[in-house]
């Protein structure tokens, strides 16, 4: 089969052939219908090195998967070949405390996962590919009637990350409270939409650019910003002074944390989901009093399901631009210039 | 002023004429700008009797009701005069530990109370009258900008009862979950909008009368079904063999109390809000496991003035008919024959 | 080997001679260190006919196990032969909504489960023997250091099921709060530790013999109540008349689920746990607003893991008897003729 | 009457002749049984100037303040002349969100409060003297049965604060969790009895005095560990690599609160409660992935009644010590040299 992989660090992904992948006991092969391209990829290419991550190159990319169940190992049950499914992402040890309830990405034993701190096209092989080999069935999520695959895919990150940062504050956000979504971008207009979807919270969405603007709305924000010195004031204004319940920051530089904590209301969340390497000094007296200020990483596998729910019932839709498997760099490419429209979704 | 008049039990009220009320210490007197009508008057009217409650005639009717600041006691503060606001219906100590979080109606001391187990319009003088005489201040919530008191006043019973039947449980209608009103009256009409509003939970109406589930299927029911035999498997069906996370019985008869326990899921909620005066047997085997079957009475302040945030932005609108002071008893029988349209709402 | 089998409804069982199971893939043996027997046992041998459950004899006896890791199946990660466990009795199917975090007691596919409903020692074979097969890794625990199989045996029924009870309520236990505990048996003594350790609520236990009440004290509970025509009463006194926050139903006959409806708070818990097949007719005005009924059944492996945590702290130590498996049958008379001190652990 | 004011901003307080108050319409006298002596109080004295906060001398001192009911002005309900209360410290606008459930500390209309972010002893007159007078009756808290005025006075504060900063965390606090207690002061002491009282958490408790430590060990903590190099280490260690649950931090220099960093758990709670004026810079991959960091001021009316109970059972006991109002002067002195022991109360 075909597959896209990162050889070494510091390179562009390969097209090559590689051999299929057969399951071992408890295991799952999939055959990909869909995997989602993501920004954190291109980190992967152009910025990590030997000792950046516990693992190594060469691997499959592709972290955002879903197709149909091709190949049971024994001892699997509950899945069929043939039915269409979603990957579960992060691969946890199984056994602790946060994997026995479906919370792999806080996994507290990495040594005992199949790599640590990773999954597959992170650390292992993963969806640009023909087939991917999961590792343990219970990553195997069935898609709900009416959800196929290449919609399916980007929810397992673009949708469960901003679901995670949500979900974990919605008793936050009943009638009239407000939510503030810092950067509309892949992540971020799921944001909007789950927000709408599953609370009654005004929703007020931030950017720097106009057209990631016009998208917030058309995903549902009640209120749009134009990120600026005014933002703040702005924001504050409309929450009638008390500031917002939760902040989402899906950027994550010293400019948005700083935005957020001066919209943030006493007693609420601002999560911190972007990776921009900012940093928010807090002191007794310089943040709004228990704003929690926590940091988010994908979500729990129950919480994937809840998201495929929304996504099959059409409350929730990411914006995607398809390719094909000898499309994929191409993708890539466009991420890099910033002329990719949504999300990138590669189809074997 | 005038003022209808319960004057004694088993009769009908009357429209007389009354000293406009004047504040003590820490009171309000509200000007009426609407006092909804409520099914349960015709049962101080028609059923009650000495002893059925701990209070008696003579006392106006009305117990839902809005309108503007009219005069201030001393010592009131964060009001002010001409200011819109609903009135909050249940009227209890103040001190105990319900009423000291807003839970006055299930105050643990009511012999404290202005009057026991009641409030304006059970017990006391109501809102269908031209001024109300609040007897503290915490009961004088203000209208947030965009609703006007003939539109807040039957959300402060219709709209505040299934509200807190609803927020007790949002912690089980995540995405996948479902909700099922029993009644599409008065309260249940509205509970459908607050499930769409504030959940992503599936919403299934249940009725006897297709004109109740037309109105279900307009407030955003996505699914309805026809009381009879077989209401308890298309419902089961219709959620996948598992039952609902949520059933609200907004009639409380045997028959429905019956279907509720037959639809719900485990570890779910049997809310009974309706008075009809059936009984539910429940035993180790006879039930769902964890199926928590509970009675609910009203609300909370802090869910009142939650409520009224949904009637401001328009996400929750009872159906309402309007009558003046003189029409009310018009009102009060076209209830009794079944011929009103929705809530009716007395405006002075 | 040798295990103690139910050969068939309406008999005693019987040692008779096995052979040592072999773990399939995902599947483990665990080398027995106690069994307890539970008084469900005798409902299995006495009361139980074809029809009755999903399933029937012969199946080995003992749903209350912990032991060592014998042999691993195939692809079975995290556990390592000869390290002592706990055995988690409930056998879902792992897949649902509940099985995947942990709560298998309510699992919504019992077709998919090793058996329908039940699990080890309950129409599979259970850990009656020297050795159990254990039909999934994930349900097997390890034991935290410090606790020896034999005392953690009856905590994975005994600890775990009025444990499951009280954490559900945990949020109405603050201080100031009031649990009540009817049948201070094998698991309410147990329930009297579990409360003093993970709550400052106050604790009433009752019961209707002295000794029972005796045994509460030295379990920490505040106050003890004889049952009869007073207790209500006296409950209601020692509450300043508010009522119980939790009532805990060890028995669940008409009797005491009457005497927990008349003790309990409004916005309180009455968890039916025990047996006894009483009803409960709840309706509008029967019991106090919302006092949510319902039936526990088991608790979740998370549960297990926490319960495990007081065991080996020495916060909770159910009182116990121990056998040999050439006695086990003398601990089911014993129990039955009620002569039996705390709980039978049976070691092989 | 006597009282112990703060004439102007840097100076020591002076015992001077005050007429008694007299309490307009929903207003209480208080007759002070006991006033504490907070840490706090010396920055009043010390460090602030006009513009430091929205109020200034002269005012009595005094925020921690239990005593009997001395005269009800008009419009007062549930309290009666000769009844011993503590006192609610923080006066908020009482009709807030916050407010409205007893959150007064978060009070969100400062302008509409009787001072603005204040109360009795800040801004306005409080308890070091004969009598106090309380703005609003909701202030005023009944003492439950076998609790000494005395004995409330420190509750209303250093035990309030802790156990506002542990209630919000009980959810994290199951059996096998860990919390951590920095500083072994005058809240950090009472800290640990709260947790071992409400709750089945290991409390580790640090600090860099050995008589702390001794404190905190005779106060329940499960293990001590001496401030200093290892003590990251050593706090990992004995969580076996997970890290705490829960963190408070007392004291909240930059060494603190980048220990808490340090042995905090994933998807954990670091709340900063002491008023050291450190910093802790945050960003995404410098702290736990969802360990949520967050300042926390004071208490809720809710949890001071809880709090009360807990006193009044004997479950916690702030070690104290008692001074005249003439030697109120030498208590704050030795808190000043760190002579005293425990938390002074003034005893008028």
């Amino acid at each position: 089969m075909r597959a896209l992989r990162l050889q070494e660090w510091k390179s562009e992904p390969q097209l090559v052939e590689m051999p299929e992948p057969t399951p071992g006991p408890g295991q799952v092969v999939v055959r990909i219908g869909a995997a989602g391209a993501c920004h954190s990829d291109l980190h992967l290419m152009d910025e990590f090195e030997p000792g950046s991550v516990p693992w190594n190159p060469p691997f499959t990319l592709g972290h955002e998967n879903a197709g149909w169940v091709h190949a049971l190992g024994a001892g699997v049950t509950g899945l069929e070949v043939g039915q269409p499914v979603a990957v579960y992402g992060p691969w946890g040890c199984g056994t602790c405390a946060r994997c026995r309830v479906g919370v792999d990405p806080y996994c507290e034993n990495p040594a005992g996962a199949p790599v640590p701190g990773g999954g597959g096209g992170l650390g292992l092989d993963g969806g640009m590919a023909e087939y991917e080999l999961v590792p343990h069935s219970r990553h195997v999520v069935p898609l709900p009637a009416g959800l196929e695959p290449v919609d399916a895919a980007p929810l397992t990150d673009a949708g469960l990350t901003p679901y995670h940062a949500i979900r974990r504050s919605w008793h936050r956000l009943a009638p009239g409270s407000t939510a503030v979504a810092i950067g509309i971008g892949g992540l971020g207009h799921v944001a909007v939409q789950i927000l709408k979807a599953t609370s009654a919270a005004r929703v007020i969405a931030v950017d720097t650019r106009a057209d990631a603007l016009a998208l917030a709305q058309e995903c549902g924000a009640d209120l749009t910003v134009m990120s600026g010195e005014t933002a703040a004031e702005e924001i504050r204004q409309a929450t009638g002074g008390r500031g917002a319940d939760l902040v989402l920051d899906f950027v994550g530089v010293d400019a948005t944390l700083r935005l957020g904590a001066a919209v943030a209301r006493t007693v609420s969340d601002l999560a911190i989901v972007g990776i921009g390497g900012g940093t928010l000094p807090v002191s007794y007296f310089s943040v709004p009093y228990e704003m929690s200020v926590a940091t988010t990483y994908w979500g729990s596998r129950p919480e994937l399901i809840e998201v495929l729910d929304l996504g099959a019932r059409g409350l929730v839709r990411p914006k995607t631009t398809r390719f094909t498997l000898d499309d994929a760099l191409t993708a890539y490419r466009k991420m890099r210039d910033g002329s990719l429209e949504g999300r990138a979704v590669i189809v074997p």
